[in-house]
């Protein structure tokens, strides 16, 4: 405990910022956590049990029931929110008389795939470790009721980070505010997703088919970590995706390279002239009009960013990289510009299985992240546009022999899987406003970024429930999220309860 | 048989050169061809028959048994000339009473690998085809003794061609030339190796244990194929080969594309501009002094190199290639440059296997074709530091995390495989000359090359021998060699018996 203390006070420290709580919904939801905590960490280890995996129907459903009970015993009307071969949407709405207006919080209850010989302990039967396992971590009791658990400590378990805990933070906050008696001031929706991890493929039909329930004067999208300082963030929004390959031709079959090495045209270096008249070294693209439609930063997104916290250094250090490209500018800044990334690279064999030969084709796995303004199809055009001017003919299929033959220099563009753009939600908005003076009132000045670099299809959220959208996370960023051993640090359930009690008193 | 002359008449004027033939070697070797066509490929089958894969050392033997009897009803004296773990070379010696010079005969006996599911038929029980498989040859009965072959059927199985064809075409001259009593004036030395398809491991101990049995005024290397225009070809060199992997690092884990795309270093994009430093879109290579050392060509090899015929567009059909690139130059004297070849690339993956992240780590395998004049060594080091020149730290190990933290760039750069440089004999030599001299009383006005494309370790039987190499192919170039189907365009052998007959009594 003494020890725990200690690393918080460091932590603050550390971050340069005082916390104050004004807020007080989140004061007295902090009261009820405290004389909870087992209580609270018995009802979340319930619903971190059962596997979420998008595709395990039955799990699903087990799921659904639980989550609809927990609701409901918050006072919460709930209906599943359905379409043909979906996951249903659990929703819930606790009406407040005379409100005028409704706010939306969006969670997901499913989770990534699971590989379970790389976990620590199995995904689907939580644990309380000391600390992470990585820093070597034991597992721990779960302390008597009525002791406090260590705040640093991390409950082990699938989606117990990414994305039950935002759910387990609102049913607690209801219990603080019910229990204190206070009143909300909007009529709460609940939207919470069971396909995320799968892609949302269903999420879009039954938004609109349930549009009258799933309006409001804000979503708040609660997934995604906060600050890589530990620090409480607000993101306005998210880039767009569109996946992409790109394969370069040479001759139809592989040639002798000491033969032809020096007559045959290398679709491998080839394709390497290629991205390299894409982006420099920097991370600059050098495609034309590529920037021309990203809509400009406002002063407050401006302001918002120079006072983001630099994490350069400690993110060097993390991911053991010697470098960082994009400088002057910040990572929060960099983010708001769409990215153009190689997402892999493959030309015949390298190492053992490498022959002598000219490969006969090369191919990049690509990206790139459309931001608010900025339109996927008009980018996609200007990229075939870029290739052409590299002398190229463009085919968006395999390009038959004839085709190789009668061009120079063949390439297929093909996109891949679903696109779409992205958006910002400005910060000068009122409701936006409204939300910044929320959360700062339950845990201080907060991190504001004009958006994430995560694509997340909230321009279809948008544009079908009329809301502007703003995300709301709680997870640690260091809670493994995707990947084996995913964990929940016990304080950002604790700091995610007041927070949400503060949203929920909006 | 009247297509068959046709075919050949067609041939022959498509190459634009009439054959005269004034050798009497030679034309003895003619008639007592074809008074024993079948007899010659009964024995030819019996050699094919044998399965030849160097690690099948029961089989190697059965080779070298068979030879050492085939050579003795020659008159050759014979030895097996070996080393710990090495397939014999089956040494063979024809002393010419009075000669003051040797001539050597180089072949070899083992090759390829198969995979006989891969083969129409198996590859180790020859069988004559109408014509080649491709083209819809079907299998045709051996003519009976006394009735001429179609000589442009051919003779399928593993070695057919590459490399026992020059075996059978020699002792077939040699008993055309004992039948019409013509005396030869050298000593005849012959090297048949029997693991050139293994990499030759130990032919360089082999030799120079037996330095005085193997060497001689000239080494003739018979082995590789005949021109694509299917005129007769002499070559007087070829480059060397080294093989280098080249990493390129980002950080030290795979990193989400949306959110670190514009600020980690990409190894992708890194490679494609490293690599399009190395070499232009013609081929020309960037990098600084590589080409300082390349021996010039003389007048006699320039004027050789314009008498070879053009088969550009032929390859371009054959291999299906839009373009080719080294343009004005000709392939003959692209292959007189040392080439810079890029024989595959790697990094994450590509298709549907990819996820949306930076990679980690970028690979190419590279090699280049040291020629006449350039030293492996010195290349390999201007590649290094052209590396270096990028902004790279290079690291000839797997860089440790320490070490990619405390560079921008890190690349690692390692040799695969032994390395050994190029060698060209001048035709202006007295030997040189009298070779094309005594090819071309045989067969005609021949194609004479500088060097040919692939890289064979002369360097190393020149300089352990003190003999200078010419390089006398045999075989068709449509033969399939180190593939399936590998088959002989019974021609080919006709026409080598021919040549080895004014060869041998050089």
């Amino acid at each position: 405990m003494r020890e725990c203390l200690l690393s918080v006070l460091v932590l603050v420290a550390s971050a340069g910022v005082a916390q104050t709580q004004t807020n007080t919904a989140s004061q007295a939801a902090r009261q009820w956590r405290q004389q909870h905590e087992r209580a609270i960490i018995d009802e979340y280890i319930g619903l971190v049990s059962i596997p979420n995996v998008a595709t395990d129907k039955p799990n699903i459903q087990r799921n659904t029931d639980l989550l609809v009970k927990m609701m409901q015993a918050r006072g919460i009307s709930t209906r599943l929110l359905t379409a043909p071969g979906a996951n249903p949407v659990v929703y819930g709405e606790l009406a407040t008389p005379g409100a005028t207006r409704s706010i939306v919080f969006y969670a997901h209850y499913d989770g990534q795939p699971v590989n379970e010989a790389e976990w620590s302990s199995p995904p689907f039967a939580p644990v309380l470790r000391s600390k992470q396992v990585s820093d070597g971590g034991s597992v721990i009791p779960l302390p008597v009721a009525g002791t406090p658990f260590d705040s640093e400590s991390r409950l082990y378990g699938r989606s117990s980070a990414d994305d039950k805990v935002p759910i387990m933070a609102i049913l607690s906050a209801l219990d603080g505010l019910h229990s204190a008696g206070i009143a909300t001031h909007s009529t709460l929706r609940f939207v919470f997703e069971g396909e995320e991890e799968a892609g949302s493929t269903n999420l879009e039909r039954i938004l609109a088919d349930n549009r009258a329930l799933v309006t409001g004067a804000v979503w708040l999208l609660c997934d995604s970590p906060t600050h890589p300082s530990r620090r409480q963030q607000i993101v306005f929004g998210a880039p767009g995706r569109m996946v992409f390959d790109v394969t370069v031709y040479g001759a139809n079959v592989e040639l002798h390279g000491g033969h032809y090495g020096n007559w045959a045209p290398n679709p491998a270096f080839m394709l390497a002239s290629l991205l390299a008249s894409m982006r420099d070294d920097s991370g600059h693209v050098l495609i034309s009009h590529y920037y021309d439609d990203v809509e400009p930063l406002t002063a407050t997104e401006k302001q918002a960013l120079r006072e983001v916290p630099d994490v350069d250094a400690q993110l060097m250090r993390e991911f053991g990289a010697g470098a960082r490209i994009g400088k002057p500018m910040s990572l929060a800044e960099l983010v708001t510009l769409p990215v153009l990334n190689v997402r892999g690279l493959l030309s015949a064999h390298v190492g053992a299985g490498a022959a002598g030969i000219v490969p006969a084709t090369a191919t990049a796995s690509m990206s790139f992240g459309p931001v608010k303004g900025m339109d996927y199809r008009k980018t996609f055009e200007q990229i075939r546009k870029h290739i052409e001017a590299q002398g190229y003919f463009v085919s968006d299929t395999e390009p038959s022999l004839q085709t190789r033959m009668a061009h120079e220099k063949v390439a297929m563009v093909t996109p891949r899987g679903g696109a779409y753009n992205g958006t910002r939600t400005s910060m000068d908005l009122p409701i936006a406003r409204e939300v910044i003076r929320a959360v700062e009132s339950s845990v201080g000045p907060v991190i504001k970024l004009p958006t994430m670099g995560g694509a997340v299809p909230l321009e279809m959220i948008e544009r079908v429930t009329g809301a502007p959208v703003i995300i709301v996370p709680t997870a640690n960023h260091d809670d493994n999220q995707h990947a084996f051993d995913e964990n929940l640090r016990i304080k950002n359930l604790w700091d995610g309860i007041e927070l949400m009690a503060a949203l929920l008193t909006m």
